[in-house]
């Protein structure tokens, strides 16, 4: 099961534009800053900062240009907005942000829903931002929905979703992420499912997206892993979601994104290395707390790391390691 | 990692024992015992009941014998209570009860602050209570604490749970719970763990406990399955935990053991059967809540299976193998 661990992975966290898009107030964009720079601080260098949405859509993010202007930009950070179309791809451009994620959902109904568009006219569109962004140099992902199921349509083939990601491969895109939108995958699903995309797309970089909408999103992260799968998007504070396209909106209790610092403490604890100061990630939930008004999800948070217990700073492994005598475990 | 997947585990429900133990409110039996039968409903068939813990220490169970009196026996239904002493013992033995769980920790700390006596002193008193258990046929299995990482001491080194599980075998025990008591376990540590135990101990019953304060519950589950393990603990809605014995009391959001509905629902999802109806289960969940008066743990309750949303009662694997043509996944 875990002969293959990587010694590293990459954490992307959503919580700036995912976690707040479905945020009922609108937060101003000196807290967004500030929000952002705890993230940096705790050593996140893959941010998704904003989402180049309509304002008319998603009032929340009317200040996308804004925050990109006064948002400082360290080396090695890694800033990416959510572009749904041209007119969104436009403005990223002008933002000077480095890369954009293009929302698209394996299914019909789910396009529809989500986005008032078929999955044809919507696989359009990406051919067209793909091709415009690919211009100007601008990192490509794909963002997909609905990948291991559908709140709408129920069961989504596997080789239906290699299908649509081939033609998204063709159009150029630098990369693709699955994502599990209303937390229906299992780590069996998972692991297959991954093995076969990463055997399929060799040239494309891969990630998964989960939600943890039935408590499976960390086992899955687990089974990506050991299919091989080397980066994870997660929100702080598991937030994220999106209320209006569950089918059984009034019955979720929690729709969000898994959460970054319960996915860090697992991670790192497994001897899985993320950059990532779990401390410093603690202190950017609790902003995060503080500026929506209310108390958000994830365990870390209040349980407090693993390793506070070892003593030291130390991780479990260490002691392991130093006590137990295995050398690999 | 999936390739000795199980067809079939074992589920065993501490709701109406640990789930309760650090109730506040004391529950009328009548509730308790409806709480019972919606378990048994849902086809759980170990349930633990009960506590012959003095009622002068938790109020909560006074009414053990009450309880035990009142409650229909179905064929195949195992019934098992904790037993911390020799007095708890012979009320057990009066009650008919199928099996006991002795409660030991693994550290000096834990069991010091848990139950007012050393390590040294709790294994003799489980020598007697063990003795006395075989020699009327009970089944006794010993819950131990703090088997993955102590709240006091921290570090809890893996041989030192075998040195003191050794003792426990010569003693008689049939059965060996490991408990993570404050959810400091990770699945890589889970997974070496028990291949180690079980190659340990070929002759005793092994099971898991975890307790979800991290959010690694489901994730160790995984890995003690991947090593071999088919019998797991957990609680209705994710109850029970010990207030009074995390250091970082305060701190805590949640204690509770995994929760049964959720482990349920990621197990029959990846193909591996429970014998338990989750829908049923999902009630027995929200009659636990209406009793307690408050509202509880656990993701599925509130998300609802995915089965339902791929429509006949069918799950994910069922349909991945008619369209995916996957014999073995």
């Amino acid at each position: 099961m875990f002969a293959q661990l990587p010694k590293h992975v990459t954490i992307r966290d959503m919580g700036p534009r995912e976690g707040l898009q479905s945020e009922p107030k609108v937060i101003p964009t000196a807290q967004k800053l500030e929000l952002i720079r705890a993230l940096l601080r705790a050593g996140l260098k893959h941010i998704q900062v904003t989402s180049f949405v309509s304002p008319k859509v998603v009032q929340q993010f009317a200040d996308a240009e804004v925050l990109l202007k006064d948002l400082e930009h360290p080396d090695g950070v890694f800033y990416w907005a959510t572009v749904p179309n041209l007119k969104g791809l436009e403005r990223a451009i002008q933002s000077g942000i480095n890369g954009i994620s293009i929302p698209l959902s394996m299914t019909d109904g789910h396009n529809i829903v989500n986005m008032q568009r078929s999955l044809a006219l919507a696989l359009k569109q990406c051919e067209a931002v793909i091709s415009q962004a690919r211009k100007v140099n601008l990192h490509v992902t794909v963002s997909t929905s609905c990948a291991f199921g559908c709140p709408i349509e129920g069961y989504v083939p596997p080789q239906r979703v290699v299908e649509i990601c081939k033609r998204l491969e063709w159009m150029g895109t630098h990369a693709l992420s699955f994502g599990d939108t209303t937390g229906m995958a299992n780590p069996r699903q998972v692991k297959v499912f991954y093995e076969m995309i990463l055997a399929e797309f060799p040239g494309v970089e891969i990630s998964t997206h989960f939600h943890d909408s039935r408590g499976m999103g960390l086992t899955n992260v687990l089974a990506a892993t050991a299919a091989g799968v080397r980066v994870h998007d997660c929100a702080l504070c598991g937030t994220g979601g999106q209320p209006s396209t569950s089918r059984d909106l009034y019955a979720y209790g929690r729709l969000g994104n898994i959460c970054t610092e319960d996915l860090v403490g697992m991670l790192e604890e497994m001897g899985i290395h993320t950059g990532i100061d779990l401390e410093k990630l603690i202190d950017a939930a609790k902003f995060f707390e503080q500026i929506t008004g209310r108390e958000l999800y994830g365990y870390l948070s209040k349980a407090g790391p693993v390793k506070a217990l070892w003593g030291g700073g130390k991780t479990y492994l260490d002691y392991f390691i130093k006590n137990f005598g295995f050398k690999d475990v």
